[in-house]
């Protein structure tokens, strides 16, 4: 606890001299620890195999799925690929000193209220070792000192990792060793969720239950998601074949993401012609129909669906299936048994497509598009931290924006609040000025 | 609590509606609450007389301030200045629809980042009934549901303008009554901070230990600020007469509010000058000084400051001053011992001033004006909610910006992510795109 403490002061004071290194300095870091990466990628590799040895005992005991021990086990292209990484986010516009709104309240007395880091950020992340470096660089772009801790099974890739790249941050005038530091066991998260003095923002990825237990035990915000109840819904005027693509690939192009569908919900209208169909083409693929009466009357092969059925994040190929009687009802299923993460709607009708991008009260939703699609790269964002189901500061897929917060400059020549007030008060001007602040 | 969670879920209904509702209903809908103010003034006033009646015997009483009691009271100048700020935030761009973010990811599917209103606002306020009807137009203006909850004192007053800005609210169509509600109790408000399902932000404002009970007691995200220890620091190179000026008003011109000051810091060698100078001018107006050693030593009527001083918000006539031996020493002494409201620096040093601006971890920093400027009016925001020392989501002053949150719409034409993946994978254009999204 000590320990971590001591540590998180470490990160709240490289975050104070962060705030205020320049762009030139923070893309020096990410190119020397972009070189680190390179340099050392055989010890990463010899680190790797010691974690990948470990977990591979544990799958061949049943006790690890194969996916996990794939995701973390590194070749050489994957970790030159973690370099490249970094250095893209090099490559991406500094978030930080941008003037969002600046207003002359008076001559001589100019406001500005500019983009600056957070602080201190909590970054928890499964065992996949390209995820350090990632986060890491984002961190460091957006200003922010990040305390790491990954999946356990990750351990010496981590370890190994997490030291080269503070070592090579920290060889760059104004950028401190500890930017970036590792936390490494269960007990050292719970030590930080105590310390909201320090540790401004968490940011958990990874299994739900766990999510859900950093966001129910600590005062820190937490930035993510825990369930991803998304939905597909087929209008009645709905093009068949686009339909019958978008579910098949939101539900199976990857099962196991927290983007891919768990519910379709079809009008009642179009389900006769749509569900024989769609049942043909999922069941192709291995995908189990759990649906409500009106489904299963019009596929008998489909078992049928209880109540918790729509409040199931599967990460499976199983597709819970419901008949509505209209767009209005599909978006109200959505908002009550949905966890805000991503929805689309399949239909050729402008007026009813608005109604449901409008309505539904998600982080990403969509019109005749799979929902597979959001994902900060694929969004444009250069790279994301993490996806967020919040309703405060960031939401859906988030880049660098949600790593910075603003505070407001006022840059004045002597003035007093006595002056603009009472009977003989000044008026102020209040006049939108362009540009930044001068020289900052 | 199940009448406290009815009233949640209706907001919560009230809100989906509200999401959608356009500029022209949200807006007659301000203009109706204004009217209903300004044909129903007579009952606000009588209302008012018999909140006032109770407060003036507590106040007789020695339970209440004269303060408390003034801000209280209404007059019928008071009560149709209350309708022109709604009119005023009818008047206020609409912040909601606006695209942050328009990505073209390939041919036919378009990405934006839109602003949309957070959904169940819960607002505590103190004993102001003017503070309710700037509240509920805000909320409404960012299409929020509200539920309010005012000062005991008020509570005649509150029940009316709540009653009445509902009703009239919820005579236009598209904008349900449910947006606006109001609670009365304690109990009230601690049944709302368990509804973390319904209700999506709370911005509580008032005394301090009220306001830390709040972020301590709920997984709602919280927005405002405990303690406003705000500084004026007084650098070497400072014109001494503008010195005094900006410690003066900062201190002086309204000591009960958050953003005046209560530590000084002045540097070692402008010190002697300016301490003697500015205990005069500040003992003028009644200001108790506490002092550091050197500060003493200087000023021997000032009382030795302790440890405690520099954490202390007095919200009164008493300043705690230290003498610093550079900027940087000062800039530590904020970031340790204040609470990121407002500070500011005295200096005609231009680079001095940029690493004060940079280096303070404030929601508002300040240079050559007083600490009293940081106020939503005063910032040109049109009003605000509350001041935020938080460090994500919004801070400073927080006007309609800080009511809304966004999502991401994705206008597709039949895309799948199996087109866009894999060996043969399309590329994405990433192309930025102008405007919002069409139609919407």
């Amino acid at each position: 606890m000590a320990a971590i403490e001591g540590m998180a002061r470490r990160a709240k004071a490289a975050s104070l001299i962060l705030a205020s290194a320049p762009t030139g300095a923070k893309n020096a870091a990410l190119e020397q620890m972009a070189k680190a990466i390179e340099g050392r990628r055989g010890d990463i590799l010899a680190a790797n195999a010691r974690d990948a040895r470990a977990t591979a005992a544990l799958v061949a005991a049943g006790k690890m799925s194969q996916p996990l021990l794939d995701r973390l086990t590194l070749s050489e292209a994957k970790v030159l690929g973690m370099a490249e990484q970094v250095r893209s986010v090099a490559a991406l516009p500094d978030p930080v000193g941008r003037a969002q709104y600046a207003m002359e309240l008076d001559a001589g007395l100019e406001l500005f209220r500019v983009t600056c880091p957070i602080g201190v950020i909590g970054a928890i992340f499964e065992s996949r070792p390209d995820a350090l470096p990632q986060i890491a660089s984002l961190c460091l772009k957006a200003g922010n000192a990040v305390i790491l801790k990954g999946g356990t099974e990750a351990q010496h890739s981590n370890r190994l990792l997490a030291e080269l790249l503070a070592a090579a941050a920290g060889g760059v005038p104004g950028i401190p060793t500890e930017s970036i530091q590792l936390v490494e066991s269960r007990a050292d998260v719970q030590a930080m969720l105590a310390l909201d003095d320090c540790i401004d923002l968490m940011v958990p990825r990874g299994g739900k239950e766990f999510v859900r237990y950093i966001q129910e035990n600590t005062r820190i915000p937490v930035l993510g998601h825990a369930d991803g109840i998304c939905h597909a819904y087929v209008d009645a005027e709905a093009d068949l074949a686009m339909a019958l693509d978008i579910v098949f690939d939101s539900k199976t192009q990857y099962p196991a993401a927290c983007n891919a569908i768990e519910t379709l919900l079809v009008h009642a209208a179009i389900a006769p012609r749509f569900l024989p169909a769609a049942a043909r083409r999922l069941g192709g693929a291995g995908v189990e129909l759990r649906g409500c009466e009106r489904t299963v009357a019009l596929v008998p092969s489909c078992t049928p669906a209880t109540e918790a059925d729509w409040r199931s994040e599967y990460l499976d190929l199983i597709l819970a299936v419901r008949v509505v009687a209209s767009a209005a009802e599909a978006i109200d299923h959505i908002n009550t048994y949905g966890s805000r993460h991503t929805d689309t709607i399949v239909t050729s009708n402008e007026e009813t497509a608005h109604q449901f991008l409008k309505n539904v009260d998600s982080s990403s939703v969509m019109w005749n598009a799979s929902t597979r699609f959001a994902d900060g790269f694929r969004y444009g964002l250069g790279a994301e931290i993490g996806i967020s189901t919040n309703k405060t500061h960031a939401r859906g897929p988030v880049g660098l924006e949600g790593l910075v917060i603003t505070k407001y400059l006022l840059l004045g020549s002597g003035q007093c609040v006595a002056t603009y007030s009472g009977a003989t008060a000044r008026p102020f001007t209040h006049r939108p000025l362009a540009g930044e602040p001068r020289g900052l």
